[in-house]
């Protein structure tokens, strides 16, 4: 693409991603552990204060960007002009072209939450959902993500250090990783892939969005939003996480590991290709 | 306990814990899968609507109630004079005896957001936390831990069957579990335990809680207000969760797992009396 993208003005202000701290065993000795860092950020929208995330603070100004990309509260990435990180007063200032139509309204009605059980949604993300259209012309291969599962291991690293954080990756159909985003919140971690997506003007449309978390409502939600599926989790699901995956038709597999998976709803996108183990005999 | 303890009125509107889906393995067979249930029940507190939690449905009368405890809009559950739970309509309404002084006020800075990143506090409980004051007359011996992780682990029944799920437990120090709830998400399964606190008069000031979930700093806000000294995790910590659990002085482990724990703040309370393994002579 010789196009040069667009790009707000944005700061640069990634936080540390772990710290340590003294722990004492079972035995009487001190073992120095990573943590994993915590931080309020207070988002501001045309100088309207919106919510106070808590992060790890690794990719802040994509946070921001994915957040207001995923409530909808931004329709393209140049309606931004500038997305500002402070963490000496732990805010984020987000400045629009001509400002958003509707602001106080649209977030005055937060009431469906996340899969976290007491997240915030602004809006009525539930009816968007009804006109979601995901391609039906892509299939993945279960060779490919087999190569995905192997190759997401290697990008762990916060969580092998400290734990206590999800990871979520786009990645390609042939299980390149595309972005890989670690945060203390699983939701923020998804956010953060949408700012980037935006950044980086990558089409979900042919992706795979592998997440370490569970496969809640929310999170089936703004993986459709942003047109990618397949969804790939390493843990289970709810409920309602599979109601909505198959209204969406989304490819959603979970219980995703080594050469495992459970394919629960979209199984028409996906091919097996493995060979298949021979019966003792 | 002869006295008649005070029950505001209540409904009894537990929802099935697991559903089965089909799913499809690798080999391709057909693999009837437990789910956990997921459903959104909207808070109205005497009417003005509050919140919308996404819960298992497991106890949610509890929960409503341990929400209003937590949030810190009821003082009291003789406060509360009826608890209403019905899932035609999703909802749940809290009638109070006074009504909430503030209400309005109190609820509309939802700022400061809990550890899953995007969940809503109401109010500024960390002002609260600065007051809080745990006993320090109180011990417990690494053995009556060991108990306890030991006993925990039969009551996960709906993670062993569907995983999604958090557990978190209410314990006296000798191991014996008092109440033990899992929710999808973790912050319900605290608030859970908080409502039954309150319904069963239990006072926290020398008991243990145990979650399966991150000590991330909403959850260690939550168990300094119910004045509980000893918070155990099975999984790692944030370090806002450590910065909080110092200045609250309250006796926080980690990565609890059969006899293996890192004891990271007050450690004080912490009593070894387990056998040492004797070094390899």
């Amino acid at each position: 693409m010789a196009a040069k993208r667009y790009r707000p003005q944005l700061t640069d202000a990634a936080k540390p991603a772990t710290f340590e701290v003294e722990a004492v065993n079972g035995r009487g000795e001190m073992v120095p552990t990573a943590v994993a860092g915590e931080h309020p950020l207070t988002l501001y929208l045309d100088k309207m204060e919106l919510v106070t995330l808590m992060t790890l603070g690794h990719a802040p100004e994509a946070l921001a960007i994915g957040y207001l990309r995923n409530q909808r509260l931004v329709g393209a990435l140049k309606d931004i002009t500038a997305v500002q990180v402070d963490w000496e007063t732990e805010s984020c200032a987000v400045t629009t072209r001509k400002g958003v139509k509707d602001l106080k309204q649209k977030t005055g009605k937060r009431t469906v939450t996340s899969g976290c059980g007491q997240g915030t949604m602004f809006g009525s993300l539930m009816d968007e959902i009804d006109q979601v259209k995901l391609r039906k012309d892509i299939t993945l291969a279960d060779e490919q993500l087999f190569t995905l599962i192997d190759k997401v291991r290697k990008y762990e690293t916060i969580y092998k250090q400290a734990g206590a954080v999800h990871g979520c990756a786009l990645a390609s159909r042939e299980g390149e990783i595309l972005m890989f985003v670690e945060d203390v919140g699983r939701h923020n971690a998804v956010d953060a892939i949408a700012g980037f997506m935006w950044l980086e003007a990558i089409d979900g449309s042919d992706k795979v969005f592998y997440t370490t978390g569970r496969l809640t409502s929310e999170m089936v939600i703004k993986c459709a939003q942003m047109r990618i599926p397949f969804l790939v989790s390493r843990s289970g699901l709810t409920q309602m996480g599979y109601q909505i995956a198959q209204k969406t038709g989304i490819t959603m597999l979970g219980r995703a590991s080594g050469r495992h998976y459970l394919a629960f709803t979209g199984r028409q996108r996906l091919l097996r290709t493995a060979p298949q183990p021979t019966a003792f005999a």
